[in-house]
């Protein structure tokens, strides 16, 4: 690898959570914006043994204190000169407003430098119709949105925050649009939407996956993309992290790429007679989905091998179990072999790190057609 | 960058310290680690804002219970197929003796299949003559070490650890041949001695660091090599961390490049017929080094120019805060400064990976001359 295939230099300040095991919150985002070249400052939220998709972990959670605490120590030795912060999961709501302070503390130091920080947010908060953090997460949320540059939920996400139910591509526009407004939040993508829900022939194979964006115009219209990959047949945890550590850095490269006063420009907004497909924001999401699609493609691989490895091995085991333990229970049987299928779907950053820096697959972004937008927005 | 410079397939426990800010600890290791291309579980002993190098910083340590927790976390969802443990630092005594317990549960584990884990231990207790620990943390060392495989003191811990006080190439021979006797411990090494301060004429210059190595052999006596590599002009903070992991990457590699028996062989004990400087060690010592001495340089460089970049910024920034607060202290500027010149000096370790994976200079490992060994090992 030459230096070349790295993004320019950036300095990311990352907010999420920490796991000794696995690829997921920091410990994933960390990893994929180093492995392209960035600088980054990993301040953790939780310290756990492994994700919770195992269903099982010990571990401490931060205080909204000592997130405050160790922010403090940047600023009391002059370590807060961040071009962008990323912030993800935090598990309270008091959590929340400390990152959302530290935000709106870099922002202010930035602030006679338009352009020199970018705040990219993910809202966690929940998926598949469903919250996994307590109620009081999502009012702390939306208080602190309205300072990001860029935020990432996913659909249900994007439900919650914009108020809009999303059954349609229609309505999809319609929470991007309210997003915009409601929050004056500038950029927006929302990961994964499966948009053959919304079809009435929902048998489409191999279903697509679509990751919508926009990039606010001066009259607070939002201008649309999106981009369709095909969906891979398994569930990997940390994939939305995996996205949006992609992100950071590739906006950063497709702003540098771009007309040179975009980058003195607040939050990279483009002037609006770029086009949706021509915009950073798309961009950089090809790009980023590119990455993706080969890293999960070489995770199902390996997790293919590693379930045929592995089989054989715990059958001995649960043989030996069984004499050591006779009468092991149905329950902890399937227990056992959730845990060593969830291990097995561990994404496999390390190894296929140069597809982070050199994608080979190309995606495209493309402009919504008019039958797809809502009758405002046509 | 293609995956051959990759080295093999690893899995790693590496438990040490972790800063938001900058790289040493496992921050530091687990970088190196996985820009290596090994699978890095990373068990942080304390959570700091940056290194203490800085003279000030906040956080939290971890306790010795919730450093066995998190372990415990693993075991429960049998997430503890390691190859390799490298332990580092560990903020008490009650801590060490739970990363020992770990390191021994682990080696228990793996009984029944010889060469199948491996513990690199980096007794983390003080450097130039002083301790940096708690007195109690020496004790709790000296009981860990006898389960570790290869130990990475540098010149002030081997004397802790072997009572001997190092003033010359024969002591320092003598130190090394009494840790291998005390602790039964098969590898060391001395990370950093200035042979030239044995000498009675002190002013060559430039002057070298040297990296002393020994495996032992079956009848207790070391098998000692060198390794010379001129010292830079700096003191950087980490340099130890990523010398440890950079061994574990870099001595798995030799390891599966020596004739197959070995990796099977408890502890990767070579036979008594290889010789000192063709010992996996050895090998592993100089590409180590000479990935170190190129990131260094780099860091060297970018430490200069960042420096004279600041400068300029920072006598504005000065003036202006003369202005806010008239006054400030000659003390409080001399505090700047240091915490400036401390920042600088952060390992540019993200731009240089590539050095780290594929080493540019050529150091040699040599053996000792007799003149040089005490009597008894002439």
């Amino acid at each position: 690898m030459s230096s070349d295939s790295l993004v320019p230099e950036t300095r990311v300040l990352a907010i999420a959570s920490h796991v000794v095991y696995g690829y997921v919150g920091n410990k994933m985002a960390t990893l994929v914006m180093q492995s392209m070249g960035c600088d980054v400052a990993a301040l953790n939220t939780v310290h756990f043994s492994n994700h919770t998709g195992y269903r099982q972990f010990k571990g401490t959670r931060s205080t909204a204190q000592e997130i405050s605490d160790l922010y403090q120590g940047l600023c009391q030795s002059h370590l807060t000169d961040f071009d962008v912060m990323l912030s993800g999961y935090a598990p309270s709501a008091a959590a929340v407003e400390a990152v959302g302070a530290i935000g709106l503390d870099l922002q202010c130091k930035a602030e006679s430098k338009p352009g020199s920080f970018f705040w990219v947010l993910d809202p966690v908060m929940g998926d598949q119709g469903r919250l996994y953090v307590n109620d009081d997460v999502v009012p702390a949320y939306k208080k602190i949105i309205h300072h990001a540059d860029l935020i990432l939920p996913n659909q249900f996400e994007a439900e919650v925050l914009s108020g809009i139910k999303i059954t349609s591509l229609s309505t999809l526009a319609e929470a991007i649009t309210a997003i915009h407004a409601t929050y004056s939040v500038p950029h927006v993508i929302i990961t994964s939407v499966r948009v053959s829900q919304f079809s009435s022939s929902p048998a489409a194979t191999p279903e697509n996956l679509t990751v919508i964006g926009s990039t606010i115009k001066s009259d607070g219209s939002p201008r649309l993309f999106r981009v369709d990959v095909p969906a891979l047949d398994c569930f990997f945890s940390g994939t939305g992290d995996m996205f949006a550590a992609l992100t950071v850095a590739r906006l950063r490269e497709a702003v540098f790429a771009a007309d040179a006063s975009l980058r003195t420009t607040k939050s990279w907004v483009s002037p609006d007679d770029v086009k949706p497909t021509d915009l950073p924001l798309a961009k950089a999401t090809v790009k980023v989905l590119a990455s993706m699609h080969s890293v999960l493609e070489k995770t199902l691989e390996a997790r293919d091998a590693e379930l045929r490895a592995t089989a054989f091995a715990e059958l001995r085991a649960t043989a030996f179990a069984e004499e050591a333990e006779p009468g092991l229970s149905e329950e902890e049987k399937q227990k056992r072999e959730y845990l060593r299928r969830t291990k097995a779907a561990e994404v496999r950053v390390v190894r296929n790190a140069r597809f982070l820096r050199e994608p080979e697959v190309e995606f495209q972004a493309r402009q919504w057609t008019k039958e797809e937008l809502p009758v405002g927005l046509r």
